[in-house]
Formats: structure tokens, C-alpha cells, sequence
């Protein structure tokens, strides 16, 4: 399967740019004991690169939500990513349930091997079983590199295996860039005022009718005791956010 | 169908403790604009009640995929909670995708629109049709107090409606609590030291066998240059906690 594969039966595609889907693996996600920071980088380098992100799952470490989950997303969606369980121990088990999703063997990569043994001090054949398991991957892997630690991320088809620690993650995504086919530039342009959601409401609507290419986005704040409200355009057109944004920013003040 | 309503087809469940979900809703998480705060504290109150977090959806403002979503997974666990799009705007769909997920006409509460009135200084009918939205619910709604602003979640049998700025999320969890069938007691021990986690895999493997009920975790850390890793032991049963602890603790030393 090429890396430009289109998804075909994705009810909720709008437009032809490439897609991607988020699976964040780990109990200490769900438990709360750790506080996820890969999704926000991630959705941000994806908006950059004009691929369209569709959704996240979060899962636990239990192998039929991991199979169930990578196979449905991975015939949606462009290109999946995932984050945690690829470290050595019994909980890290996102190499195995990525090897079942595919029904693939898990095989050695010998230089992967080798520089885990020389991170180590040691040769190959003394790598315990726990320091070999992270130079194993499903079949048909190709390697994407780590350049914080010794262990490598990989990917198989469009799914792209990476680490749970945000800098390790952030090194393989950054290596996994060229990989990505990257979709029309999404542009996006912000504008904050005090001015109640509730006021501006039909100014939105009829804006966003005028223009349904564009995504109009209305985030409350409160800033200094004072309420007001953040307005985003975005959309792929950037002729058309300009002009949307003017009008926008020509009417807000009717509403303060 | 009752609050206390166990799911049938969850294939995952490992006790009869009750589960939840969350569904985040809103493309500022996707777009990167805005960072999730909610997943974290919702993890740790779920795990303070018992109650197993099973997965968390992000999705964006599209109905087709909230509609899916939740129909999905209210069938699957006991308790699902959204977070986000209940506002005025148009972009706020989650009411409207919450009613046809379950197939419901949506209608007016008189309560919760005299205290929007009373809060826009206004009678009922001069409500503006954004703002009389936020009054609206799918039939066969309970409120959930907001205590910070005006308009109030809901719940429609076992999911669960809340606004998307943590505030006003956790003032809503916070009044949703009293409704929720609470489960045994999560336990949780953690203990960090400066030892590897390839060095101690081995040992964690066989200490997870030996207490299969338990959920051993192992996070590595980095503080100061060296490298640690962080064991956490949970589970519901106390004294099983201890047993599985002390061991861990007696045991660590010799990997250091």
C-alpha cells in the first residue's frame, strides 16, 4: 500500500488532503497519573503539514482494544499515529498488538539490535530478553529514528509507531515528516474581543453560511474578571479566510 | 434504564466494576488551538469513584461522528462523559448530536431559561435564539448544575453533557457525582528509583504473573541527567497492593 493511499470510505471527508488519526496506548493516561502532551503537538505539526486530523482514541494496555481500534482507524484514515508501549517492559505492548492488528511475526532488526547492544556496553547475544524486545518489529517495519535514545519507532503501512515521552516522540515525528504526503496548507487567523458568544451567535452563522468552506470557531474566555469570546477562522483557501476574517472583524464591533 | 445499567457486550471488562468513557467534542482539540485540560481530571475522579475508565474519543464538530461515537459507546460502558460544544454558537453541536443519537426531540426547560433570562437581564421571550439554546435539552433530560455560569449540562440516561472549559466541566462533574454508582476503591502505590527499566523488566514480568489482579505500570523518567523509572501497583484489592509492594520495594534494591 503506497504512503499516498486515500482512504475511501470515510463518510465524513471533505475535501481530498490527507487524513490522520491519534492512538494514545497506556493505563497511566487513563488512571490520570500521567498527563497526555503528545496530541497537542501533534495536531498542531499535522495542521502545518495540511493534513486533516480527524479524531484520537485514548486505550488502555489490553490487546483486543489495541487490534480493534488500529484496524478500524487504519482503513479510515490516511495515516495513523500512536504513542506509548514501546519501551521494554511486560506493560509495553503496543509492538505486539500492532504485529496481531497486521497478523504479522515479530522479527529482529539487526542493526537496531546493535545499537541497542552498544548503548548498553555489551554485545548482541547479551542483550536480555527485555533490551532485544525493543530492536522487534512487525514485519514489513521500516525503522523511524530516535535521536534522543537508543530504541527506534517504526512504521508498518500507514500506521506509525512512536514513544509515550513527549521529547522521544517529538524526534520521531520530526523523522517521520518526509514520509507524510502532505495536504493543502491550512490557514487559520484568530481574532479576540469582549464580546458575549451568546450576542454574536447569529452574526456566526450567517458568516459561517456565507462562507461553509472556512471552519468558524467561538471559544469563550475570561481574562481580568471580564468575559469575551476567541473567534478562529481556518480553511485551506486562504483568499477566502481573508475575506471572511474582514467581515468579520468590520461587524465585531457593532457587538462590543 | 437505570443508572446502575452494567453493560453486557464489553469484551474488556475484567470485574464487575462500573466503566466510563469520554468523549472530548470540539475541532479547537484537533486543531491544536487548544490544549485538553478535562481528560486528566476526569481520570483521577473516576479512579477516585471506582469506576474503570475504559477510552476517550477526541472528535470534531461533525454529527455523523458524534452520533456514531456515542451510540457506540453508551452501549459499551456504564457511563459515558462529553465534554465541549454546548454553547451558543453554531459551532456548539453536541446537544443537537446527543438528541439524534438517541433519536429525541429537543425542549425548552422553563427553569434553565428564566435563570438565562435573569442572567441577560431580560424576560424569557426576549431571549435571543442562541441564548434560549443553551435552555434547550434532548427529551427525557436532568439538569447538571452549572454553580459557575448559567446554562446547566445534562444528562440523558447514561451519558453525561458537560461544557469543555474546565471550570465549568469540573462544577458539573462535581454536581453529576451524587448520580453515579460508585465502585470498589482503586489503590494505587508508586515508587520511583534510579534503576533502568530494561534491568528490571524481567523482575516486573514475573511480579505481574504472581499478581495477575494488580496493574503494574512502568514509566521511565529522566531528573538531573540520570535516568529513573517510576512503578506504580494498582488495583482494588488493598492488602494484595501491600503484598505485591513490598516486594517490589525489597526487591528494587538490587537492580540500583
Amino acid at each position: 500500500m503506497p504512503l499516498n493511499w486515500q482512504p475511501k470510505n470515510n463518510k465524513y471527508m471533505k475535501n481530498d488532503s490527507p487524513t490522520a488519526a491519534l492512538i494514545i496506548i497506556g493505563n497511566e493516561i487513563l488512571s490520570g497519573r500521567t498527563e497526555d502532551k503528545n496530541l497537542n503537538y501533534i495536531a498542531k505539526n499535522l495542521g502545518e503539514l495540511g493534513i486533516r486530523f480527524m479524531e484520537v482514541r485514548v486505550v488502555p494496555d489490553i490487546f483486543d482494544m489495541i487490534i480493534d481500534t488500529v484496524n478500524e482507524l487504519r482503513k479510515k484514515y490516511t495515516y495513523i499515529f500512536t504513542t506509548g508501549g514501546i519501551g521494554p517492559t511486560h506493560d509495553d505492548i503496543t509492538t505486539e498488538g500492532i504485529a496481531r492488528a497486521f497478523g504479522r511475526k515479530i522479527v529482529t532488526d539487526a542493526g537496531a539490535a546493535k545499537k541497542l547492544a552498544s548503548h548498553y556496553k555489551c554485545d548482541v547475544s547479551e542483550l536480555n530478553s527485555a533490551r532485544l524486545k525493543m530492536a522487534q518489529f512487525p514485519e514489513g517495519y521500516e525503522l523511524i529514528d530516535n535521536s534522543i535514545s537508543s530504541a527506534p519507532g517504526f512504521r508498518v503501512e500507514n500506521v506509525f509507531v512512536m514513544a509515550g515521552i513527549p521529547s522521544i516522540m517529538q524526534a520521531m515525528f520530526t523523522a517521520a515528516k518526509p514520509l507524510l504526503k502532505v495536504g493543502n496548507t491550512i490557514y487559520s487567523k484568530e481574532l479576540s474581543a469582549y464580546v458575549s458568544e451568546s450576542k454574536i451567535a447569529d452574526f456566526l452563522t450567517s458568516l459561517q453560511n456565507e462562507y461553509p468552506d472556512t471552519d468558524i470557531g467561538s471559544y469563550p474566555f475570561s481574562k481580568d474578571g471580564r468575559y469575551g469570546t476567541s473567534l478562529v477562522i481556518r480553511g485551506t483557501d486562504k483568499n477566502m479566510i481573508e475575506e471572511a476574517f474582514t467581515k468579520l472583524e468590520k461587524n465585531i464591533k457593532n457587538f462590543e
